[in-house]
């Protein structure tokens, strides 16, 4: 029997695991929750019923694990805890400096209603995490580097856009290549934030705008911009519409150990994503993990879990006997 | 208390095990075990005895887990077994193709006695098979790429040293720079066996051996040659000695995928290492799983286990609550 798989909220985060369901032969989409007029919602499912958000509850046996297609800044703190008292649920929840308390509150809830919820899945939560631990208890003598992008920063593109006269903006963060190459070569770099990213904004203004004035506020914005060297480009609309509508992203983490008696060895492990779509790819490992989620709970597991909790084996559609044959 | 290890076989790889529980807070190194006169095996931690492999029934209850430092060719399909059945055991069996064949054997005995066995920890098998698994869990539609190197192949290094007239000789495995761009820019290129790797031979002849014939004969050796471009160095067995005893090894695993309703977004995954010493390097992934297998062992597990099989947080000292704070 496959997989039932629930999708709320239909944004590019649930319409990437729309997409992504589509290609896991063990899964089936059994239903769309969303907070708008479900008339409003196309989904590219045919057959799948798109449903309102407050008739969830009488899915819960229609449906193994809840994806949650939300954002962390104000519907997710609220929804995992809410919907992990009725299903198996995932989340990608990425405010690092609050996962222990969202892991608190979700744990809480799922031990209560006998669940499984796993949060902060996709590649930051998700794979660097992944990989920063890895190489953390391998190496524990040595140095942790992330790097981010090429990609849009949505969080400095909207700060951009808040500026009076500024119509439409898009931020690219972008990290630096003297400092790639120098962690790659094992020199353990001290790296100020200036010395590690890149900014450059792509701003269209409203008519009539100051251009120098915006650049201004722009590169000398706190926190945003004002610890980076930022590079601002303005252009016509219909440039921006041409060329800065994608979801491209990507990423490096490193570590950087040393062994040997006299600590005289030297290892750098270099973890790199470059990715057409952000969306794409974040609910591509949100499928992957929902696949756990079913097992560890059909296995009697309950409770919050990341992917820290989470054998390798429980992501895939192999057996354990075909995996170690192709994979190992 | 601190998980007590104990070590057989004291080469490069038990060596690199005993520098690498040095460095670890929770564990403590309980013996080292020999086929050897244990006499004339000097170790590096003081107050540790030096044991005769014989005696190794008498130490069942003052170690919880053995690493096994032979090797795969004829050390660890019978040794990993054979003590699977006495101790929980972790080794790095590498030999591909007999993983099956191993995890079977050594999963019989392990269960029969109530054990935990772990099998193939490294690099490669090891943590190049777990990303490996990621990638194709997260992209089940795509390519996989692996590259070695630079660094040596034992196997190529021992079939040169065979050749008559040859007196000593290192073989470097080296990705071509061409094939990684190209993997790296997702053109998912059809690579040949000569378009991934180059092979360079440091050779020490024989007084009076015939260069051109060596060179012909390493360049036209099946399997290990043929296939690929290769370029051989006569030198002097000074030089060799001061330029070529070094252990660095090193390598790469691409995963190249594509997501969207009409597969029209390609994300590259890319893990490397960089290693100054091999040995160390995977006696430094064996002690961060021997870790694990006490965890396991403790929370009931039995039988053979790989890397697939393991939660990242099982590798770590740190509780759940410091990896989620720090980490994810």
């Amino acid at each position: 029997m496959k997989t039932r798989i629930g999708i709320l909220g239909y944004g590019n985060l649930g319409k990437g695991a729309e997409i992504a369901i589509a290609g896991a032969d063990d899964m089936e989409l059994a239903a769309v929750f969303t907070r708008r007029s479900p008339a409003d919602v196309k989904i590219l499912t045919e057959g799948v019923p798109v449903v309102q958000a407050e008739e969830i509850e009488k899915w819960t046996d229609k449906i193994d694990v809840l994806i949650l297609c939300g954002g962390s800044a104000t519907d997710l703190p609220v929804q995992t805890p809410k919907y992990a008292s009725l299903f198996n649920v995932i989340d990608s929840f990425d405010t690092h400096a609050k996962i222990p308390e969202h892991f608190n509150n979700v744990d809480k809830a799922a031990k209560e209603s006998g669940h499984v919820a796993m949060i902060s899945v996709g590649w930051d939560p998700g794979m660097f995490s992944l990989n920063r631990v890895y190489a953390n208890a391998i190496l524990p003598d040595g140095k942790d580097y992330t790097f981010w992008g090429k990609g849009v920063s949505q969080g400095h593109s909207d700060a951009v856009r808040r500026i009076q006269g500024v119509k439409n903006a898009k931020q690219y963060t972008i990290p630096i290549e003297a400092a790639l190459e120098a962690v790659r070569n094992g020199e353990d770099p001290e790296l100020s934030t200036r010395e590690k990213h890149l900014r450059e904004c792509f701003v269209v203004l409203e008519e009539g705008a100051d251009a120098a004035a915006v650049e201004k506020q722009i590169k000398e914005m706190p926190n945003y911009f004002a610890d980076y060297d930022t590079i601002v480009h303005f252009i016509s609309e219909e440039e921006f519409n041409a060329n800065h509508s994608g979801m491209a992203h990507g990423g490096f983490v490193f570590r950087s150990g040393k062994t040997g008696l006299k600590k005289e060895n030297k290892h750098i492990i270099e973890y790199r994503i470059k990715l057409d779509s952000n969306p794409e790819f974040t609910t591509s490992v949100l499928i992957a993990y929902a696949r756990a989620v079913k097992k560890m709970y059909d296995e009697g597991q309950r409770g919050c879990k990341t992917v820290l909790d989470v054998p390798p084996a429980y992501l895939c559609t192999q057996s354990g006997d075909e995996l170690r044959a192709h994979f190992l």
